[in-house]
């Protein structure tokens, strides 16, 4: 590696001249990096933002467009919900934990309404609207869902409110962000640098003062004279990152834009940046949730392994840490019925069959496997119950002859929804910089590194293992203006 | 943390005078200490031993004192066993990933013969008789012991061997390994620093010199002039370390001797070393594989979830990671009767019951669960065949009443069994810095760090995410050797 391009820092006094200098340097346009730009320009500090691909967006532009915000915004209102920052806090704490970040956690539920506010501000659009069932990404443009606060057990650890809040977008919202974000950028005098990609800091006296940059194989170096501000992603793009830190989701498909390598973090860990949670993943298993509620997902044996009413999400999650992906989803006719055809993505069962014994062995699971969930299943639904995992009553009836069966690793949907219709899974990556609630960049020591910020799924953000769509938008867009701020004042 | 004793370099050129010169300095002196200090000395250096307890041994010392060889050792051929150095490294790397470190694994396993004889020439005595049963640690002073090899799907990726070398004994064998390697030790020139904390290193030019150290709260410095090797152990008893890198092993009992850390790890860090598999953990469920093995373990809805037959700490590691350790062993009154008595370690069943709705209902199960649970068990153990898990036949047999259950969690052995006997799990952290086979400490951009090694707990080892019992101690003799020779060649 290091023959192509050192991440080992550069020592300022070793640094000729600087080609460009400005009071702070922005790595990454991302959300993340969008708000730290408009923030530390509004703080009066003169910004560059620097982003390798050719324009920015980052894998937010691709995203779904979810933010987590909720504490009582006026789309909750509007679609009459009521709630506090603090059954915010408390469904986050349990629902990113074990030992999510709980000043961070607690900082984002008080101020969410407020952030709501400055996203509105800057043209964000939400639309006062409810989906109101499990789901991937709603087939409508309702700017309101459920990420599983209304299933066990976080009914019982807070009072549920919808917390989804959908940027108003023709199909994924993630570029409609993007696109408001960027353009209130324009209208600032920040130079964005494309198809520049930052390759090592510069220190002085321990302090970051900038770095180093490679644009059409030319090397630039860029002086920063307030701070640096990571916002470069995750690492789930670089396969060897993912080995060292997570190897669990070694060979999955990837949901990024393709240019999460893990660059920003590797750079500050190379000036002594501590990271935290780098196992963790989000874990996509995309196109199922309105069928998986109505019926039952089970691993190889046909065992049922979780509530499917939850965030989709942690589903993935279980599936993949607990099964290794080796899942079905099982269902009946009516199920598939029920399910509007907007929403079942194109996934058609692999496997039907009239009898459950006849489901089981053409899956090839052992024989009684399915004879007894199913029955047990059925048994208890009957009576408005699920004693094994507590999916909600309006999704439980017994479910009948003729039965279907999708295989969750064998491809799920028309080629049309791309890398999350192939099947499996598609995952990113969670952790990252350790940062304080202002985005300094902590090192061994527990100490800021004078002069580096980041933000966004560079760092750990809110998270431990768990992890909740609209979390990194997010945390991205919260914390990247808190490090925008935090840079523009050092 | 920073106003104690900061972790962050010290530059030479800011050190005054160095209270100790030596070739090379050996930090921390368990098993991998030991082995490096042995070689290095045999290779000409002069060695300081630093230890922070007031002797050596460390969490070797208090280990069960097994170690993983094979590929053909006398103790193998004794006890009737053909094996090879490819089917050993085929074991390894399924039950150490995924992403085992293959180049590790392979030299481990073709030199593993060499190593024992090492081993059996600096006195560590084996015994060549088998225990041929799944166990926690023999009650007995067999040398050879099964770590799984013999259970699915281990049993379609090699040809089963035997591979656990038991130190010889009365009890747990790692003390009596630590007292021949300190015999050893003892016999040479070398000087051990006891009572001395490591707490940062001290470089010049990008290389590793020396480091500091307190004592009686006084600082010292050290030179080396050959290299550091830090044979500090993992990072199991420092609570920040585990919340920022294995959340899941928050709060667990941990199998130490209480310095586990991580302080070595931290160190390098600090002169930009690269870590992997930070999250990774071994988990001991310790007291019941016999009764497992002739029973069932089930999660808290009654479903089994392993095959009972593998190595436990791969039961362990699925109880934690899947089942949040909330585990139950059921078994019946023969099953019980069958375990020896030496091999029960004082168990005694928290439920016993005439029948299972009975005993699903004392445990707080959903109704139905057991009863579906064994009874699909039963029916296929009729047979002698298991197709939900693959349990060895030898251990099929149909349960019927009176049934029992163990509560894992809840304290399974009287008290002089001491933490493992509390219930729960004893957990230590398996992930560390990234070395080469020669223990060399790889920087972020994958270059050695001049003058610097590790070996042992306190590096990633052979391991990915899997562990099997025998791999510490044997890669931390092993490629604590290879440290200790490479360092003092430098």
């Amino acid at each position: 590696m290091s023959a192509h391009s050192p991440v080992t820092p550069l020592d300022a006094g070793d640094v000729e001249h600087f080609d460009h200098e400005t009071d702070v340097l922005v790595v990454g346009y991302g959300c993340a990096g969008a708000a730290a730009t408009l923030e530390a320009t509004a703080a009066g500090a003169e910004v560059i933002v620097l982003e390798k691909a050719s324009g920015g967006g980052g894998s937010s532009a691709l995203s779904g467009g979810e933010m987590y915000l909720g504490g009582g915004t006026e789309i909750q209102q509007a679609c009459g919900f009521e709630d506090t920052a603090q059954d915010m806090e408390a469904f986050l704490l349990a629902a990113l934990g074990p030992d999510a970040d709980k000043e961070k956690v607690s900082l984002y539920s008080r101020e969410s309404v407020a952030h709501y506010q400055w996203l509105v501000d800057h043209g964000v659009p939400f639309k006062p609207s409810l989906w109101n069932s499990p789901t991937w990404v709603p087939p409508t443009d309702d700017g309101l869902m459920w990420m599983g606060e209304n299933s066990y057990p976080f009914t019982e650890l807070a009072k549920p409110a919808p917390r989804g809040h959908r940027v108003t977008s023709d199909g994924f919202g993630g570029k409609v962000l993007m696109q408001k974000l960027s353009e209130a950028v324009a209208a600032t005098d920040v130079a964005v640098h494309t198809d520049t990609y930052a390759t090592r800091l510069i220190v002085e006296a321990g302090a970051v003062v900038g770095l180093v940059a490679r644009q059409y194989g030319k090397t630039y170096t860029y002086r920063a004279r307030r701070g640096v501000v990571l916002t470069t992603g995750g690492f789930a793009d670089n396969a060897e990152m993912v080995a060292q830190h997570a190897p669990q989701l070694v060979g999955l498909g990837v949901n990024s834009d393709g240019g999460d390598d893990g660059r920003g973090i590797v750079m500050a860990q190379a000036v002594g940046a501590a990271v935290k949670h780098m196992s963790a993943g989000q874990v996509g298993i995309s196109l199922v949730p309105g069928m998986m509620v109505r019926g039952m997902i089970v691993n190889s044996v046909g065992q049922r392994f979780i509530n499917e009413d939850v965030y989709p999400g942690l589903v993935g999650q279980a599936a993949l840490y607990k099964h290794g992906l080796k899942v079905w989803v099982i269902l009946d006719e009516q199920a598939y019925e029920e399910v509007p055809v907007d929403e079942r993505w194109g996934v058609q069962p692999h496997f039907v069959a009239e009898t459950l014994e006849e489901l089981e062995q053409q899956i090839g699971m052992p024989p009684g496997a399915l004879v007894t969930t199913v029955g047990e299943y059925n048994r208890h639904a009957a009576e408005g119950e699920d004693p094994y995992f507590h999916k909600s009553a309006t999704w439980l009836r017994p479910l009948k002859s003729p039965f279907a069966a999708i295989d969750v690793q064998r491809g799920i949907a028309p080629p049309e929804y791309g890398e999350a219709g192939r099947g499996g899974a598609e995952v990113f990556t969670i952790g990252g910089l350790h940062t304080t609630v202002d985005g300094r960049v902590l090192d061994l020591d527990g100490d800021a590194i004078p002069g580096l910020f980041a933000a966004g799924r560079a760092t750990s953000g809110l998270h431990s293992w768990g992890y909740i769509s609209g979390t990194s938008l997010g945390d991205g867009t919260f914390f990247g203006r808190r490090a925008g701020v935090a840079a523009a004042s050092e």
